[in-house]
């Protein structure tokens, strides 16, 4: 069975989650912290970034990007792509998977979660505290821009890259996801994103990310309600 | 022809263009200045990001991970990839690229080109002005250990992620080069970097980078020799 190192609000884990349970692929989950720079997680990805899996020849791969394009290889033996189509097609899911995971993440994801989840686990002489709610508020104000273009993108598209559900959808789902755990997302100013992340939630594969509980953070009522 | 939409100390531009040079696709390169925000480039890539191509079929292809899966896609058609091996020596490639890409970039170009470069070509009211100088030197202490990983893989291995120049190669050589142009590199501490980056610098593929010319910059006398 695949083990994928994780953490809970690492948006690049919860895609990795998602596209394990999407492609029926059984997976253990083992939590790592990804700051606390553990000596035994370090030998296995020296960069100390989140996530790493090991898979069933005992192998570890390190890291979202080459995660992703094993497993999709692995998928591509019998056709059970989620990054699937003609060149064209791959190459707009790819597309819209680096603007939220490069963009988004600088400009949105990476902002909040730092300033509300590791800040409240680092101590305060290793950079840790109260977050910096200025950086809170320009991170929000970011994201509206971004919504906006996954209106665009929901509204005239069946799932954001096209007909079928892809891995844009499931890196989209997976860094909003982590915001609305923190209940940081305006869903009342994005009602097309909201029939969309509706959607996906609703998947069978999503529903371990909704059970998710991290010591310290109180869910908002609607992060698992299926009809929020 | 591919066109492609670059700028010189683009990092990810410089990784197109040595992958198209060394797989022999022709292309024409086409100046663009991702700040300026260019309606008509926003039209090609609302993310505003580079590189950009225009392929013979005339659509365009957005982004780094987009492009380089597209690139090697139609070089698997001739077994000539970048990416290559089976699929732990592709995850290893990957891994080495995402970790120049995300980390190095994040850790040391983007702080560093941000305060030479693009500092330089803003207007003060929006920014721009001059460098600080403590980024710099917080970006150069950062580089350090990077480099030192550069010296272990380069050390252990003909090429970075094997026997064979890869992608990885690539992806590392093309932040140094930005870099290099702006003589931050600290090749005096870093030998086996050195003389892996004088392997690559030799190649066909790189004389075009080393011609580039940003004004309002001067080279150092070492960027564009051989034998540095």
């Amino acid at each position: 069975m695949i083990k994928l190192y994780h953490f809970p609000l690492c948006p690049f884990s919860r895609r990795i989650r998602l596209l394990l349970s999407e492609s029926n692929l059984d997976f253990e989950l083992l939590y790592e912290i990804p700051w606390d720079r553990r000596p035994e997680f370090l030998a296995l990805n020296p960069a100390g970034t989140l996530p790493v899996i090991i898979d069933e020849n005992d192998k570890n791969i390190s890291g979202i990007y080459s995660i992703t394009e094993y497993i999709e290889e692995i998928l591509s033996l019998n056709k059970s792509n989620f990054i699937f189509g003609d060149i064209y097609n791959k190459s707009e899911i790819r597309r819209i998977m680096e603007w939220f995971d490069v963009k988004f993440n600088a400009e949105v994801t990476q902002l909040i979660l730092k300033e509300m989840v590791n800040k409240f686990y680092i101590n305060k002489s290793d950079g840790g505290g109260s977050p910096n709610m200025e950086i809170i508020r320009i991170a929000q104000e970011n994201m509206i821009y971004h919504l906006d273009y996954i209106s665009y993108l929901s509204e005239s598209r069946g799932w954001l890259a096209g007909d079928r559900i892809s891995e844009a959808d499931f890196a989209v789902a997976a860094h909003l996801s982590c915001l609305d755990y923190l209940n940081k997302v305006p869903w009342d100013k994005a009602d097309s994103v909201k029939n969309w992340y509706a959607r996906i939630k609703s998947r069978p594969s999503f529903s371990n990310l909704l059970k998710d509980e991290l010591s310290g953070f109180i869910t908002p009522a609607h992060y698992a309600d299926l009809d929020f």
